[in-house]
C-alpha cells in the first residue's frame, strides 16, 4: 500500500508530460495522495512541474502546494498568475493559506489578496498575516467549531454540521460566552453522548489548555506535547477566541527545531538540505570554517609563543591535537547535554550547583584519561616529568573544557541567545585555543618545578 | 492559567508531607494537571513522592505513573506492591500499561500481570508486551473505535456509544469486514451528518493509511508526519487490525529521535538528561573521550615520525592544531548534511554522485581557506615556500576530510548500521589523524619540490 518513490514513475511521469498524455497523466496521479504527488513534482523540472500542476484538480493542486519543498514552490508559484495563486488560497485553510502568501514577495501578496473572492476567508489570512510567524498566532487557523453556552445540544449539533464542513477535522469544540471569550471545550463523543435539550452550559467542560496569540510557538509545542493535546485554543489577552493550532503543525515545528539545532551542533547556520545548491551549502558552512581558521591561527601563534622555553621538549609539541581534541570534545558534550536540558525545561537549580556538578563529572573523566595518557607517554618516552606535565595538564583542560560548555550556554540563555549556537565550533574553537594556552602554560611550569 | 514549576510549590508540597497534612495536600493537588503533578514529584525525594502518589486517587495515580521521569518511576515501582501496581495498570490504556510492565525485572512482571482482574485488559496488554519496543506493536494501543459493513449509521452510534467509553479520543472509526480485515474509516464527523438508516458499507472510505505491526517506529512516525494522521490502525500481514497509534505517542518518538541524535552527535553514547548521576553521565561521555585520547596518540605518533624531516621546520607543528580543527569542522558538517537527508528521506540519486557535490563543495571552501592562511603565513613569516606548503595541504586535507564525513554515514546506512553515530567524536578522531598525516606528507612534498 505504501506509496514508493521510484525513479521508474518518475520517468514514467516524465515521459507522460513529454507525450502530452494528459488522461493517463491525470489517471496515475489520482492514486496518489497530494503528499505523494508533491514528491514526485519536488524531483522534476521546473516547466514539467508546472504543467503536471495546471492538470490536477484546482483543490488537490492547493494541497499539493502546501506540501511541495519551499525552494520548489518558490519557483512554481513565479509561474502562476496572482489570479490563479488566489484561485488556489481559496481552497485552502487559513493558516496554508497565510503561509504560501507569506513567502511571496511583497507587492505580489497585495495582488494575490485582492484577487480572493470569499470576503470573510480574506480577512481571516490578512488577519493572520500581521502575526509574527514564530509566534502562536502565525501558526493558528481560523477554522474552527465554536458553541455558545446558551445553545441546546440540539442545536449544536445542528450548527456543528454546518461550521464541521469547513474543518477538516474537529478536534474539541469551542464553548464561548456571549463575548466569545472561550470558557470551555466539549468533544464531539461528549456531545453526542448528552440529551438532545440539555443546555451546553451544563455539559461542557470548564478546564481548557489555550494559548496567547502571541506565545512562541516552541512554548506552544511544549505545552501540546507535554498535555497530549490534539489541537489548542488560541486567545488574545482578552481570553477572545481567535483560533486553534492542531498537532500535525506541531510536529512540523518540533522536526524543524530538531533540524535546526542538530545543524547548529555541526556548524552550518542556515537551513540546508544535502539537495541544495553549492552556493547556499558553502553560505551556510563558511562562517564556522572561518572561525575555525581564527582559531588555529590563534593556537599557531600560541605555540610560536612558547618556542623558546620548548627547544629541547618538543615531544610537548606533538601532543597539541590531543589536548585540543580532549578539550573540545568535552565542550560539546558538556554544552550539548546544557542546551537540551533547556530545550526540554528539565534544568533545575542555581548555575552554581551546575558547574560544580560538571567540574566534578570532568575531574573524574580528566583522571581517567590523564592515567592512561601518563602511562603511555612514561612507557613509551621514560621520561617522568614529561610524562606528568602533560597528564596533569590534560586534567586542568578537560576541568575547564566542561566549566567552559557548561557555563557558556547557561549564559546565552540568560541573555536570551538561543544556547543552540553555543555547541559545536563554537565551544570547539574556544576551547581549542584555551586549551592549547593552559597546556603549555601548566606543562612549563610543571617541569620548572620537576627539574 | 499555564502550570510553573517553582521552588515555592516544591517547598509547600515538601511542608505538607512533612506535616502529614493529606486535606490541604489532596486539595492543592486536585488543581493540577497530572502531568504537573509528576513534574512536581520528579522534584520530590523517593519518600515523599510515595507518600503522595498513594494519596491521589487511583486514576490520576496512574496518570501520574506514566509522565514520571523513567528513573524515577522505576524506584516509586519498587515500593509498591504487584497488587498495587496492578489496580494501577487496570486504569491504563493497553499501550501505556504495557510500556509500564515492560519497564519492570522480569520476574516482577508475570506477578503483576496475574493480578490483573480484568480478563480481557490481561489478555491485551499480554500480547502488547511480545511485540519489540521499537516497532509499530510495541507503541500501539488496543483501544480503538471498529464497526462493521454491514451495521447501519444508527447501530453505529448506539454501539460506539459504549466502546467509546473506553478510548479517550475517537480520531477516526475503522471499519472491518467480517473477518475483522480492516477495510476502511470513517470519521465521527460523517456519522453524525449521515441518516440513521444507512448500511456503513454505502458511506465508509475505502482509501485508509495504515501501518504494519512489525514497521520501524520511526517509519511510522515518517508515514504520520507526511499524510498529517492524527491516529493510525495497525494491522497485521492478513490485514486484521490489531490496535491503534496516535499522534502524541508519535510526538514523543520524535523527540526521542532527535534528542538521541543531538546526543550521538555530540559524543554521549546513552540516553542522559543533565540530571542524571555523575557515574552515569561519565559513562555516557567516557568511550567517546577514550576513542579521542587514541586519535590524539595516533597524531603524536604521525608528528614524531616527521620530526627529523621538520627539525628547521618548527612553524609547520605549529598549524597541527588548526588542520585538525578544520579536518574534524569539515567532517562534521558533511557527515550532519548526510545523516539528516538519510533521516529525512530527501536523498536521492547514487553516492557518486553525492561525493562528487561534496567534493566540489569542499574544495571551494578549502581554496578559500586557503587563501586566508596563506596571506597569514606569507605576510606573517615572509617564506613562501612554506606558506604554499601549508595552505595547498588545508585544501586537500579539506577535500579528503569531507569526502569521508559523506562516505561513511552513507557506508553505515548501506550496512544498516544508524549513521547518526557517525557525526561527532568518530568523524572528528579519524579526519583530524588523517588530516595530520596529509598534512605533513603533503607540505615535506611541496617543500621538497620548492627547494
Amino acid at each position: 500500500m505504501q506509496f514508493q518513490l521510484t525513479d521508474e514513475l518518475i520517468e514514467q511521469v516524465e515521459r507522460l508530460v513529454e507525450n502530452q498524455n494528459d488522461k493517463e497523466l491525470q489517471k496515475l496521479l489520482k492514486e496518489f495522495h497530494y503528499a505523494d504527488i508533491a514528491e514526485v513534482l519536488d524531483e522534476l523540472n521546473l516547466e514539467d512541474a508546472v504543467y503536471v500542476i495546471k492538470l490536477l484538480d484546482s483543490e488537490t493542486t492547493s494541497d499539493v502546494l502546501m506540501e511541495l519543498d519551499e525552494d520548489n514552490r518558490e519557483k512554481v508559484l513565479k509561474n502562476l498568475s496572482a489570479k490563479e495563486i488566489a484561485e488556489e488560497i481559496e481552497e485552502l485553510d487559513t493558516d496554508d493559506a497565510a503561509d504560501i502568501i507569506s513567502e511571496l514577495p511583497e507587492e505580489r501578496q497585495q495582488e494575490v489578496i485582492s484577487k480572493i473572492e470569499d470576503e470573510e476567508h480574506k480577512a481571516e489570512i490578512t488577519e493572520l498575516l500581521a502575526y509574527d510567524e514564530d509566534t502562536a498566532g502565525g501558526l493558528m487557523a481560523k477554522e474552527l467549531v465554536k458553541v455558545y453556552e446558551t445553545w441546546t445540544v440540539a442545536g449544536c449539533l445542528r450548527r456543528i454540521r454546518g461550521q464541521a464542513k469547513e474543518v477538516t477535522r474537529v478536534h474539541s469544540i469551542y464553548v464561548v460566552d456571549k463575548q466569545d471569550k472561550l470558557i470551555g471545550r466539549l468533544s464531539l463523543k461528549d456531545l453526542i453522548v448528552a440529551k438532545n435539550e440539555k443546555k451546553i452550559a451544563d455539559i461542557y467542560i470548564s478546564n481548557v489548555d489555550y494559548v496567547e496569540v502571541n506565545e512562541d510557538v516552541e512554548d506552544v509545542a511544549k505545552v501540546m506535547a507535554k498535555y497530549d493535546l490534539e489541537a489548542i485554543p488560541v486567545v488574545d489577552e482578552n481570553q477572545t477566541l481567535l483560533g486553534r493550532i492542531t498537532i500535525d503543525d506541531i510536529v512540523d515545528v518540533l522536526k524543524e527545531e530538531a533540524d535546526k539545532d542538530y545543524q547548529l551542533a555541526a556548524g552550518i547556520t542556515q537551513d540546508v538540505e544535502a539537495d541544495d545548491s553549492i552556493l547556499e551549502l558553502t553560505r551556510a558552512r563558511l562562517p564556522w570554517l572561518v572561525l575555525g581558521l581564527v582559531g588555529g591561527v590563534g593556537a599557531f601563534l600560541i605555540m610560536e609563543g612558547f618556542q623558546e622555553s620548548f627547544k629541547e621538549k618538543a615531544i610537548l609539541f606533538f601532543f597539541t591535537p590531543l589536548i585540543a581534541a580532549m578539550a573540545g570534545n568535552v565542550g560539546v558534550q558538556s554544552s550539548a547535554i546544557i542546551v537540551q536540558g533547556l530545550a526540554n525545561d528539565d534544568l533545575r537549580g542555581s548555575i552554581n550547583s551546575r558547574l560544580i556538578k560538571e567540574m566534578l563529572l570532568a575531574a573524574l573523566n580528566g583522571v581517567i584519561l590523564a592515567i592512561f595518557l601518563f602511562l603511555f607517554v612514561w612507557f613509551y618516552k621514560g621520561e617522568l616529568d614529561k610524562a606528568l606535565a602533560i597528564s596533569i595538564s590534560l586534567i586542568v583542560v578537560i576541568i575547564v573544557a566542561g566549566l567552559i560548555g557548561t557555563f557558556v550556554p547557561l549564559f546565552l540563555n540568560k541573555r536570551g541567545v538561543d544556547p543552540a549556537i553555543a555547541t559545536g565550533p563554537f565551544i570547539t574553537t574556544s576551547n581549542d585555543i584555551l586549551g592549547i594556552l593552559l597546556y603549555f602554560w601548566i606543562a612549563e611550569l610543571i617541569i620548572n618545578i620537576y627539574n
